[in-house]
């Protein structure tokens, strides 16, 4: 492997083979901006997947977009009391709305003339800004339900950042609904978590989770309960992949948002929230790749088939390059998932074929296909998947672009597939605090360690202090029958409703 | 006309037509935070059409989409001189990375010890920190060109805003690519002119544009030339609708991004930049709407036909609810502009028919069907277009639902054909002063005046502090042949190459 694209094997650093693919694989760049990234073409066109395929699952179950201020007046983080502490502390603060010439010296200085009369917050999420506008919104029963998503970028000023993991900047969705009744809210963040999330992540980014709800240590800043799906990652950490809130009438009440009953009655709404974000990639990067660099699922890839015809004199790069651009075209006319198929045919004169499957390997492209001109004029051509790195000739007739075609799906389901093994074989159920200990012992340490606790806050906190794993959820259904049996407490020994997943996590 | 769906007709008040219409429209709203608007999801629809058009032309053409940091250091804005003037002014200002409790009472306060070490801006625009980033990526010939898109928000702190056509905070795309000669970055700026804005306003907003150069006074601050569409709004007066920037090596020298040539030597890159925003949404309402509300083109309408069945019992209901699902079924199979048409059916029981008609019309809808149980038992449906006010009555059959699909182009033509006419009839050409002066004499005045100038700042800012008209181009294209012939200065009496197009903008 050539120098360009060597990247540090998991198994010796895996963190810095998680930042070397990123960047390698041209999907994403440090910025000159602390903490936030530059997300590169190839980077933001798997982001761009990702978005028309939730976009489609939220407009399914009846969602509509809009867009709200990318600011917060500062009074409104003010309103919702558990809501200050959790996102009000680190945020980037507006204070000014202009530059001048700095009059001691070169350059420019905000204009102390021009300081705002309240600062603004550049949102960390948007709860406040549009329950202040749903107050406008929502008078009667006839207003409810309402069913609203926004795509936008937010800002939580993050001391230590990651690529994709953990930016100060990063893009998402963000869904606010609001409802008559408790049940239709409850009702409203489960579509979100099976219909939503839990298809888009386990059918598009081929990533089997564990849904659940979070303990009160771990739920959403003013929220009654979160729920949430848990992907485990080849360094077997837990990795947050959606988070969608039953909100209560926290919000409704901070904000006074009431509406006209068919009864008349004057009552609070109710309300959910729900979110996924660019950390997706991240997540999709973690469960799938290996050290030659990026695995994408095929529904994802930005290019699923690269076309690599050879040839060292014109003659023959004529006609490698005429049957490449024919079942080029041929794929383009086919379609998985929905969409054409994404081919690329490299031409490059200058570059090796290795060079080539090296650089397209790295790029997580799904199937490559090789095109040289003794295999052409023996009428075939070298498929090579990128999952498994198998390769086989087909002959090139016409049936070829559809057995290329065929092998989407195929891979699609064999990462899914690999990843649930994976998972299962990093799955385990202790008993004793002295087997749980031990399962986390090291910095690698853990997996899902599913077991029973007494469901304080207490024991939550001890556990996580003396082991660094926290509760990732309490699954909705249990991983096994077994699981939710009663026993005892691992930590504490006291009685235990059922077991649940513990995990260190991203 | 019943008083909730009222507004101010044009003739009256123009302005306040225009404010009233979009919030009535359900297209945007007032937010908390001044001159932030929110966009509410039936405007934020139309936009969703038009990013997805405008990126298909953007895609069509080589470009691909990349995101780039919000927050710009202040430090960069120093870098490009005539860039400060223009845009390092007014703008959100990030001084503060935390708030905390106030010690000195209630509330949150910027924490003093969370300074910026460096403030951050906002962006208002993102060349500088794009030019800052692909000093990165662009080593050599080979890295070039760099077609690069994004779609984002940016902030500019106006002191005086309006819904969409100008706010504090717009969403827009900005496009920034990078070149290895003038002659290319020249080839892209007119591309984007002429392929992806010119096509997409004339072809999908109906809204017919003069394409033309925008005089140095008027140009984009750091730019070599700007390239304009203008479009002639119902008030008679000019809109761009969208800019594409030949920023010569300016941004290069300035952020010193070299690239070596295939001889081998080191040469700065040459630029273009592009944008259009969501003022855009405000170009389409004043292009067409009229004193009932919004008119959509077709090809930009969230709803392109609305259903609304009657009946005043159930078993009638029953009849006409099942027509219009019928009918709504076979409209969804048919497509328009290479997308499914987009239909609603009006079923609500407290509302009238009358009501609903002007529901749906505020609203844009092209087309309302209206099924009432008479019409029904004698096999027809009553069609009504919303751009012309006609009403037809349809035998319903096998060919009632293409014969509403064949609607929807007519419907889009018939719009351009009348802003062209209405733009025709506001065109003057006039030779001296005294005319001049009279065009624009009054609040409402003046269209598109066609006149000698001189060439001369000087000249132009003369007229613009007399008339408030300001060059709006330099038609690329003479609108007439004689348009292009010499003559002299319709201000000084020096002389003149070709007549420019004056009016007063928005």
């Amino acid at each position: 492997m050539s120098k360009d694209f060597g990247i540090t094997p998991r198994g010796e650093n895996y963190a810095d083979w998680y930042n070397e693919l990123v960047i390698k694989a041209d999907l994403a760049d440090y910025s000159a901006v602390r903490g936030c990234m530059v997300i590169k073409p190839h980077g933001y066109a798997m982001w761009e997947l990702m978005q028309g395929a939730l976009d489609g699952l939220f407009k399914a179950t009846g969602h509509v977009n809009a867009y709200f201020p990318l600011f917060i007046p500062k009074s409104f983080f003010e309103k919702e009391a558990e809501h200050v502490d959790g996102f009000a502390k680190e945020c980037a603060v507006v204070t000014h709305h202009r530059l001048k010439a700095n009059p001691d010296g070169p350059g420019l200085i905000p204009d102390p003339a021009a300081e705002l009369e309240e600062p603004l917050i550049v949102r960390p999420t948007s709860e406040t800004i549009i329950w202040n506008t749903y107050k406008k919104w929502i008078q009667s029963y006839r207003d409810l339900p309402l069913l609203v998503n926004q795509w936008a970028n937010v800002v939580r000023w993050e001391m230590r950042t990651r690529l994709f993991l953990r930016t100060a900047e990063f893009l998402w969705q963000e869904g606010h609904t609001a409802h008559a009744t408790y049940d239709e809210a409850e009702q409203e963040a489960l579509t979100i978590l099976h219909q939503c999330y839990g298809r888009f992540v386990e059918e598009w980014m081929a990533v089997p989770v564990i849904k659940g709800v979070k303990s009160e240590g771990e739920k959403f800043p003013g929220a009654d309960h979160t729920y949430t799906m848990e992907a485990l990652t080849q360094d077997v950490r837990s990795i947050q992949a959606g988070t969608s809130h039953h909100l209560g009438q926290n919000f409704a009440k901070a904000f006074d948002v009431t509406y006209q009953s068919a009864e008349g009655k004057l009552e609070h709404v109710y309300a959910t929230s729900w979110g996924v974000s660019t950390r997706l990639v991240g997540t999709l990067i973690m469960a799938h790749s290996d050290d030659k660099g990026l695995v994408a699922p095929p529904r994802l890839a930005p290019i699923q088939v690269v076309i690599v015809p050879m040839g060292r004199d014109e003659e023959t790069r004529t006609k490698t390059h005429g049957a490449s651009d024919t079942l080029a075209q041929q794929l383009r006319e086919m379609s998985y998932g929905g969409l054409p198929i994404r081919v690329h045919i490299d031409k490059r004169e200058k570059e090796s074929p290795g060079f080539k499957y090296n650089h397209w390997e790295m790029r997580g492209v799904c199937v490559r296909v090789e095109i040289g001109p003794r295999d052409l004029e023996a009428g075939a051509v070298v498929v090579a998947r990128r999952d498994t790195g198998d390769k086989q000739t087909l002959t090139l007739d016409e049936t070829t672009a559809a057995k290329i075609a065929d092998l989407l799906p195929e891979i699609q389901q064999a990462l899914y597939d690999r990843a649930l093994a994976f998972r299962e074989a990093n799955t385990h159920r202790v008993d004793t605090w002295e087997e749980f200990a031990k399962a986390f012992e090291g910095e690698g340490g853990g997996g899902f360690v599913v077991a029973h606790w007494d469901g304080t806050q207490e024991t939550e906190d001890a556990i996580a202090e003396k082991t660094k794993a926290t509760i990732r959820c309490i699954p909705l259904e249990p991983l096994r029958s077994e699981d939710a049996q009663p026993g005892v407490c691992v930590y504490s020994g006291k009685p235990s409703k059922r077991r649940v997943v513990f995990a260190k996590a991203y």
